[in-house]
């Protein structure tokens, strides 16, 4: 189905990394499998400045450029070479909306964070021939795939940092990723994923949208009519200027496809389904950050897993954004997420072990 | 609409208090309104053991006594004579869904937490000829009309526990009380309010329920299966046999009635909308009970008005259960809410000053 937003204009430059048949955890595959993704910077010849930077829910490796690399900041592209991957589902890597009948739409298969764990592992290492990464970090869904990362390949990652994400949805979020997904296939214009019109569901994603405003953001920003810090002038506009603007191009069943990855992500998968076994593998020195303020993430779920983390400290950053402070550009939000970067990739780091 | 859920059966004893053509705050009346309330105890000849326990969104005079009322509990019935009237727009008070045309249904007139507080005034000094009362109390909307009442009759309050709720809808609420009504307007059954089947609006109900599941009870309480404090054994048996059935038999233009009242709440609204100005007017010694997991009420939100009510002070519950600690039976909730009744009733007050 054709959908101009999800374009090079709007968020390339990207390139396609072209992963052939791809087997999916959950069984089945995508045929023709591409994985979409960009990089700043130059891979040094001793490949040891490569950094791996994948992206949140509804987002695209350009969100994550914007956010977290530049010259002014902790992601310097003079110093590194960021790799950012595009989810599998996401609108540019290989998704319901863009992959040809019989897996087009909602019979696109179903995703787990570890399918797109091994599709950026192929990337890094048959396409940049990197053995080691010196830091892997992301936020929301990006943590996530941080988290499997260091999990999966505990020997290749050197510094971790998982951004307001978990290595294990908990109940709460089970839900609440239900309960948005839902916001959208209730709206009748869905029609069971068979919509032909690719901006048919308005109302469905509309709500949706809203139901994210109200976790997104703190209550106290609510009330101190936070916006204003970035320009917006009333509730009225930061609901539909800004969270309903944001999803209303988006294709509804990329969405639900990441949602439905989201809601299963558990590192553990692989272990047995122990969560303590399971992050006890990991060798990075990882610093784990968490949003004060977050509805949904909050920091005791994210510390409860940082204490299973061998080398590893927790870092309450205190934004009234919560769980969307990463992407709001004013400097409360962006320079303490950056020095604790920063703090990170300055910190010298022990000798991976061979694990796998 | 018939709707037999709200019988005498489910909800009564009830009785009605006949206000007449009420008219409304906002504009338009009521014809021939009816006051629904229940009564525990007995006014004694001083008129000086009366207390007021209005209820909470869907809720109706029964939920709260079951709750809040009984011989081992605060709210004594040999003691005290407790009043327990039923919001206009609850299903047994004059409603959408009990209302002749022209009045009924999307066509039952828009209400205020002052409509309420009038009503229940009347019922007050004409029914019982009460002068004042020695307590007010109410949860969530409940508190909401605890607030009306110590700021439009200062001099018959002689003291209020406002428990999770606030003199004035934050943004936040705002939001959240129009998504969740959202929830039930989007379903296609909701038929611009025009359905015929009193229970034809199952999806919306339910997913109303389920964005009430999100914010009623705290992310902790899902991670620690906290449901099984009561008898349920599993995540699904919560959401489904508990939050979803407990809204599933009620009129969803009753519920959008009372949604859009909570909205509108203010305090201010008869002073020039200056919160500060209509909060120090309260005379009566206030406990303002937040529970310190409330996800929608936050404790901030109700120490900020606190800290504007003269003779006042904060109490901080910790129940995971969060927003919806009162209505969960289990000692850790019950007797800690009990407890601050308690200590509040023990308390002398003021001569009350005569102010209207």
């Amino acid at each position: 189905m054709e959908n101009d937003f999800y374009s090079q204009d709007n968020h390339g430059p990207f390139e396609l990394f072209d992963l052939g048949d791809f087997k999916l955890e959950n069984g089945g595959q995508i045929p023709d499998c591409k994985l979409a993704f960009s990089t700043a910077g130059k891979l040094n010849a001793a490949k040891d400045n490569a950094i791996l930077l994948p992206h949140m829910y509804s987002g695209t490796s350009k969100h994550m450029l914007d956010v977290l690399v530049g010259e002014d900041l902790a992601l310097d592209p003079r110093k590194y070479f960021v790799i950012l991957p595009n989810q599998l589902g996401n609108g540019l890597s290989s998704s319901p909306h863009n992959t040809p009948a019989p897996f087009d739409g909602v019979r696109f298969p179903e995703l787990t964070i570890g399918d797109d764990v091994r599709a950026q592992h192929r990337l890094v290492v048959e396409k940049f021939g990197i053995e080691h990464l010196a830091l892997v970090l992301g936020w929301s869904m990006g943590a996530q795939q941080t988290y499997e990362w260091c999990v999966r390949h505990p020997s290749m990652v050197k510094r971790a940092a998982p951004i307001a994400g978990t290595a294990k949805t908990t109940p709460h979020d089970w839900l609440y990723t239900q309960v948005v997904a839902d916001a959208i296939t209730s709206d009748p214009a869905w029609n069971s994923g068979q919509y032909t019109e690719p901006h048919a569901v308005t109302e469905g994603l509309k709500n949706h949208a809203r139901i994210f405003a109200l976790f997104g953001a703190s209550t106290e920003l609510y009330k101190q009519s936070g916006w204003s810090e970035i320009g917006i002038d009333s509730m009225d506009a930061f609901i539909s200027g800004f969270w309903e603007a944001w999803f209303a191009s988006m294709d509804p069943n990329n969405l639900l496809c990441m949602l439905s990855k989201w809601r299963r992500g558990d590192v553990s998968l692989g272990s047995g389904g122990d969560l303590a076994d399971a992050l006890a593998k990991i060798q990075a020195k990882v610093s784990v950050i968490a949003f004060a303020e977050d509805m949904f993430i909050p920091v005791r779920d994210c510390k409860a897993e940082q204490e299973l983390i061998p080398d590893s400290e927790l870092i309450v950053l205190p934004s009234l954004w919560g769980h969307f402070t990463p992407l709001v550009p004013i400097p409360g939000n962006r320079d303490p997420l950056n020095a604790a970067i920063a703090k990170l990739m300055a910190t010298e780091v022990r000798e991976l072990e061979y694990s796998e």
